[in-house]
């Protein structure tokens, strides 16, 4: 059995700057994300913004099965290039896990088709994660409620397209609740956008919530289906005649 | 690993009576099915319409993990208890596959909602399965077109909810198409409904429709996803207080 | 232009046995919804449990064009024939809005075809409706968010299949959330689930809660669409003829 | 009541150089469309690829409500600016029917995140439109069934994201089906997609293809539903207290 090849991308600037960030992830987040998902068992690589191509060169790109994504102040700073060969790779079929405030970058954005925008709040409150859809593969293994101690609050509207699989959603100490772990397929390519992960806490160390990222992680991971063929076909498959 | 246990329910009258069936399916089509099902790794039992109890008791769906369901002439025989039953494993979790004529069964209605009609006709004409959502794990390994010289004809509109998942749609030579096969949650309980196999034409020695019906077992299996309880519960999470 | 005919059918049990719920609702809930849907411009009839045949017989139903249901101390007291009736007139294109406790009435199971369960709590907590789908017909007029200051809490899991649009989902301050405002549709019925209404808090004279059911009620009223025709087709509308 | 306002574009290359297509459509399609839609009472402007800002101004988009778009030949000619300034407009909720060859147009692209290809033939074949939500407002009027005697097939897989609602679905006699009037919600805007109308047959001209495109522009015109607010709430709606 092959395992599943996991790039975990990260923007990495905070850790580098910010000394509460680099005292939760001093090798940066990627580092905790790549580390747990190993555990998993799957081949895990990571990549940064500041590395030549953002690290995902068409060599990477080829060779990942699965993205994790995490970025937020420098969305615009991936270059557009970048941008759509990502966006390609997904398409054809490599799995996406969009985290957090990735929700804004060029690359979640087009391949949603709307703003992605949201309500937010830094007032490290509780959120309660409430499993929505027990029995998709995302749920695996977890308990029907996840309770984050303090995270950053993102609330509705959250314009993105409905999801096809609503799988959990987020409660809020301050008043607003939030769809927190949607699916969508776009091409041959599963996406998965999960919300929790804000720089200021400890989230990607929290046990269950790694087991979503490596749960979501195996559900995005590229199937053996059809590769779909397009363009002209001038021969019918029936005979063709007149009315 | 554990290999998921399939039961292959089958009403088995046709095979009985008319010969052009007993010619096809000399042993039934449960075994036919079972046998394939079994050369794809999954542990297989059979049960049938005129066994006690249908050969669903309670003792041998406590064992089924994926339960395949193929019933025609005598829909009205199934005991109420035994669709409750079905109907309460498959709220629990058990994976349900819905062939062909299932669509009239007591427990594929009771599980949609709705009437399940359809247009039919029975002229050995060409189906042809495309491929809808190539991404989806019951497309997998399959060619982006099935294609079976005879089958009877399945027309819409299929009133039935809109499916979660289009997996594949129906091309008939007479003119009407449909949706054939079609992706439910029912509580814990995943459901496909796939439309090939009437008894007539050998459509179940196909390899390709065996593979579908491989896939969607895979697919149907029940995961370890929280079991979610119900009912008072008297102590909130968070304090209350006035507004 | 004719006025879409409304039946707002009422348990009508809670007002006549606790001088709480009398206070609120000294004609009943249906009077207090039936007034709200005339001022719409709805043309407005009432019916209650206790009525002949529930005061749902064949000539009401048939003049019936959308039905608004709350029910909860005597799910068990609606004659099955009766829900049989309702529930065919729904697959032919009554809408169909179902209020809070109404999540656990036969209809609604029979219609959705799982348990319908939820966690629940009276404590009498802040709700706040936050509006997910704005553009949907049923948001119409509503602002982003609305604040209901008592409410019995409704938690997920809520077990239904998952609604073809999530308009609405609440906030409850003991911790909870919930998808409070669902669309469905089965057969030729629009469905629509509204989670609001606990007997002993003046929900319904709530002028916002008010409009989403109107709105429900706009949304949900039958159209002039094809009626599907079913059954057998010995004609194909192509010629067939050999592979 | 004050009429919704449309504006139809089109690419408008076609009906000026091929003497096939003037014949059809002398003043082009957009001014059977245009026609077609004040008929059924709607206000409607026409646009075209070759005016100024390809007749899309910040002005005339402001006073549109519903745009029907045509194109087919240049989309590579249509501005990125117009393009980003139509999208937004859709995701502010103007509404968009996108026909036929316009599947291929950057404005769909950009929306639905994919790359939205297809099989096609150009044979004159018999095109056979199902209705499969008749439930559905732009099922309105029509028959079950609507047939076009010659039309260019489309075939699956047709690479965009699973509709929210599949309307119609075509069955061509060559052998492939379509998934031909799909729903998407995109921000505030409704979209519909509806393929037929080959620029060399007289699909236009036909009153049921009308029907569709005047329900499809009813379904989309805006709503009054709430302008959601975005970015930062710096003020929980509850007290927040430790855990």
């Amino acid at each position: 059995m092959v395992m599943t090849q996991v790039t975990v991308w990260n923007e990495f600037r905070h850790e580098r700057k910010n000394p509460v960030v680099t005292a939760i992830y001093p090798q940066g987040m990627h580092a905790v994300l790549a580390t747990a998902l190993r555990e998993q068992g799957f081949t895990v690589r990571t990549a940064t913004l500041d590395e030549p191509e953002h690290g995902l060169s068409e060599a990477v790109l080829s060779q990942t099965e699965v993205l994790v994504w995490w970025g937020h102040l420098a969305h615009h700073e991936v270059a557009d290039a970048v941008v759509e060969r990502v966006k390609a790779r997904v398409l054809a079929g490599m799995g996406l896990i969009v985290l957090h405030s990735g929700h804004f970058s060029k690359l979640f954005k087009a391949l949603m088709g709307t703003s992605c925008d949201l309500k937010w709040r830094e007032a490290g409150e509780i959120e309660r994660l409430w499993v929505i859809e027990p029995a998709h593969p995302i749920a695996e293994g977890l308990p029907e409620l996840i309770e984050i101690a303090q995270e950053e609050m993102y609330g509705e509207r959250f314009d993105i397209p409905a999801p096809e699989t609503l799988v959990l959603a987020s409660w809020f100490a301050g008043g607003e609740l939030f769809r927190s772990g949607c699916c969508y397929t776009r091409g041959q390519g599963k996406i998965f956008y999960f919300r929790p992960g804000h720089e200021t806490y400890p989230t990607y160390h929290l046990p269950l919530v790694q087991r979503v990222i490596a749960n979501a992680v195996r559900w995005a991971a590229p199937g053996q289906g059809p590769v779909p063929t397009f363009g002209h076909r001038p021969e019918p498959l029936s005979p063709l005649r007149a009315l």
